[in-house]
């Protein structure tokens, strides 16, 4: 069943906090329902800088190699036993998470609350910054024609756009506020209007990334540092947050209509104080996101047609040998958004 | 609290089968929580021109003179002893009809359901086909800046379709087939893609209906007497009719994916046989509407955000004295598709 | 259109904190679609108490005579003209509130919600303390047959945990933890099993308390004194704050599993610091509840089917003279846990 | 991984019409993620009667032997390679279908609707009519103690009614019709109760399922003959046709209140002709139920606790040697209701 099943592969592993190398490694076993992808494209997200620079998220600390990253598109060059040969050479977008498919989670629709779930680019499940990966055979999504790799790459954060906006109920005509026009908040607002808002306000201190959202969904952009919170005192159906700024959320509550809901999508602190006798006046839902579940059908649709943009995230492009300088580009160059790691751009 | 409360007004009023009167005719009174409304335009709904073809529709019965017309917009000219004088002025769009405010249905958000509701232009209740005409102060609703008379009146068909997009469940990359591309059936279509729909494909056996579907929301646009039922086979998420007719909605129904959603708008024969175990085995849910409920501020925000388009439905203009006209033309000009009556036309 | 119309009324007025005064007060005027109500038991709610020791809650302060009380049942001894006369002699319960009927939370179903409620025994609204109270129409609900007045008076009661189960989602086979047992946690605990919850555990220090939730709805009721927090992690579908306690409220977040749900009831504190990177891996939806909302019908039905039992919580009843005894009993006695104000009971 | 795996077992082989013949045949082979069962109790269900009686049900027809039977519980003897050891000796309820965990249905928690689904019992898969079958292991459910095999069998009737129920809305004070008081009749309006509906009226025309259903879960039971439709128009929330009776459904639907929900469970002819208008006006919503999914926890929730009765169904026990008269006597003898096939009674 395979077409190509190299042996080997390089691979850029994370050995120290602020220290990743470029590696040859083996190249994955395919399990018979799984494909073996050959990255084309991988995004930079904030979570693989932060283990970058820190070696842990919260709770999840690496203990050991891995390999970040886990936006990545590709194509597939083998198929494991029980996957039909047809699909080598199918060009997809991976959903970089294994799922145990049996528990009440999984068959209810909840598949990524699945307490063995396994996370691609997360310690000890090794990600994308490799020239190979290999994923469940339902999880490689077919790029519709005309989506390039890059953007099927970034079908990856769009996702979690389109989970966040599922949850906060936005529809036609809904009014909505986000904090921060960093890529997840630029795409909130895209995804936003695609579901049928009509008024997208977002918050951001740095001017060039209100610009950037003003042209990519926002339908506003307002500097926190010079509104009056009473302009708009009561005036959104919906508030999502991706900044995980305490401050910048607990000023965006009094924001939201009675009714109203409240999707905190950004990581910020364990713990936050938050207004909560307005939450039960108000009757306010609150709630946040984990990751995505059942995203990525829509997620490529709202690329292929149009109705979400990702080109413009796109800010630099690295070989598998300067992903340590790809994954600091967003915070040394305040231009940046998104950088992408391409696997055929690295130096041999 | 009046500006201005003529005494009389001119109307034209339903007679008999196929005979509209100019008349002059008492303005109505108005009620402390209500407004007046000089009428600036008032669009041709299909149930306007089969009252005045036949007297009635189903168990609808007009049994005296009535005044025609639903789809209004207009000024406020002056209002009730509980309403703001600051109303005066007011450009608005008329919902067109009173409910009772405390039965079950109306605390419940279900307000068309009430079965106290009185609904403008059915006999015993008046319509718009007038100088002036009364609502209640929160069924005037403001137009929004930019919003024409004409663009106010259609707020009307358009929540018609707000209406059954809503019950239909469509979201950001639903797929959905209508049947009927006549007004309802095109502003279905494009309240689909407000919604978030990617795919709409219309079907109508008239050419220059797919025509104008096409350049308004549609997707694709096809002839049901061209089409192989067999290549859509359960490929839609959502199903409405906007035709009426029996024999598309049967063939319809196995266009749906297991768990989608029928439905139907267009009113035709009171009974229907269905494929009923295939809508059994697949899960379908089979539903209608009935008018519109909490629609208009959904509408007007679309049609005043150039979401949705109504200027191109308009194919004619009449005065009040030609109103037999305006209600006969879409049946007698196969180019003609939404008349409008404007009061100020009227010849004197 | 009225039977009986007194002028005046013998009333117990809170003239300033700790003081209620027994006096001879106007009856209220009957508008057009109002009834008056001679009232014949009244609950007493800890938010009474709270305003009877205190002169406010949170931001609502009393600034001058009230009378309180907002737990009434009574008989229809007027009607205002535009009420049927039928309905003197009816027995009913009043939902205590009047609304505007016509903003977008009255018309889309969430009455409670509209800016514009009053609602009684909430300076400056008079509320049941009386010999008589007038209410709109349709919010005296007529009780079924069999219901007691001091039952149709805990419809209110009932109601605040119909409107808290209903936001829950609970349905057939839930697990619900309820923190506090007073008279808001037990009814949760009914009406929680009403809606066909299987497991309900129920948390208060007070063994007296556990033993009646025990008898009246709770599955289990453990002293938060006792418990390990690891013997319920992620055990609970929904949980339910009836105590306005912030250590019990951040203490039971871990008992809910992925994707559920927090209703807070009980009134606390202004802020409240919660574990929200917890509520954000779990998806957990946090909310609260403002009164309620279309909960008379259903709150009456399950009293009359004795699904729910309110008889229970009834350990007092006093004349209008004692009602600041009445106010006090359930602080001063431990064993007290909902005491009514009969006004027949008054000492003349 | 095996405590017992016996290489052939006696089953009840399906051969012709109204041929079962008792025969040795291969124990089927497990999977690794599955588990073999020894049968203990297994349901006669209506649709095993009409596969019996006559091949085929609808386009689902027997091309050749098979083995009926798909309610059914036992004890796990055998586990295969993924399965934990620990699992054999465990008491189960077997879900008796295999799905493929992959397709966007599965995936979004509607398994049922899975085009890959296998259905025990239906040509070309086998059923439980045998003294082993063999089951997914995430579909063997664990008996809650106290629950005996018979119970746990019956499990699967239950499910179609929590099914029914779920898509129903049925929820506290609901007012549910049901037509047909058979096995399943009477099992949602147990269901209907155990999700809080407080009036539950049934109609049949045979006496004595009338009184089983007034004994369980039936408010009150109404012979179809006897009643005056207009008794009951727009009476009730739900309607649930447990009949596949046209003519009860026809006469069924204006028993619904507007927004109402009839739900069709009973399979009977292909096509049906429905009160359309009616439907429409009272935006009826229909749909019907293809078996279930993700309802066994909840099922053998209501059994163990007690809120669903099944016990009272059974109304005779025969072994593996007398399945044809099992299948038949529910249509011979009018006081039988459900028959239980009970491998160890059979004779050897």
């Amino acid at each position: 069943m395979t077409a190509t099943h190299p042996e080997d592969m390089l691979a850029s592993v994370l050995t120290a906090p602020r220290t990743v190398e470029l590696r040859r490694v083996p190249v994955p076993p395919v399990g018979p329902r799984q494909v073996l992808v050959r990255v084309e494209a991988v995004g930079v997200c904030g979570s693989d800088t932060h283990f970058y620079e820190t070696g842990r998220i919260g709770d999840i600390v690496v203990h050991g190699d891995v390999v970040l990253g886990h936006e990545s598109a590709g194509t597939i060059v083998a198929v494991g036993s029980d996957v039909s040969a047809d699909r080598i050479g199918t060009r997809v977008s991976v959903e970089p998470q294994t799922v145990c498919r049996r528990c009440e989670y999984c068959k209810r629709g909840d598949y990524h609350l699945c307490r063995a779930v396994e996370f691609y680019g997360a310690w000890p499940c090794d990600g994308s910054f490799a020239e190979y990966e290999v994923i469940d055979d339902d999880f490689a999504h077919r790029l519709p024609d005309g989506v390039s790799f890059e953007q099927g790459a970034l079908a990856e954060p769009v996702s979690v756009a389109v989970h966040a906006v599922r949850r906060s109920g936005i529809t036609a005509s809904s009014r909505v506020f986000i904090t921060g026009a960093g890529p997840i908040g630029v795409l909130n607002a895209q995804v936003a209007r695609a579901f049928g808002a009509t008024e997208v306000v977002i918050s951001d201190p740095v001017a060039g990334r209100r610009e950037h959202a003003l042209a990519h969904g926002a339908t506003a952009a307002i500097d926190p540092a010079d509104v009056d919170p009473a302009d708009y005192q009561e005036r959104f159906d919906v508030y999502i947050d991706a900044s995980g700024n305490a401050a910048a959320i607990v000023s965006a509550i009094p924001t939201l209509r009675p009714g109203g809901t409240a999707v905190l999508v950004g990581m910020g602190a364990d713990r936050l104080e938050l207004p909560i006798a307005m939450i039960q006046h108000r009757e306010i839902t609150l709630t946040g996101t984990f990751r995505y579940v059942n995203t990525w059908p829509t997620a490529l649709d709202l690329i292929a047609t149009g109705t979400v943009s990702v080109d413009s995230l796109i800010t630099g492009r690295y070989g598998l040998q300067d992903a340590g300088e790809a994954l600091m580009k967003a915070k040394t160059d305040p231009t940046a958004i998104k950088t992408i790691v391409v696997p055929a751009l690295t130096a041999r």
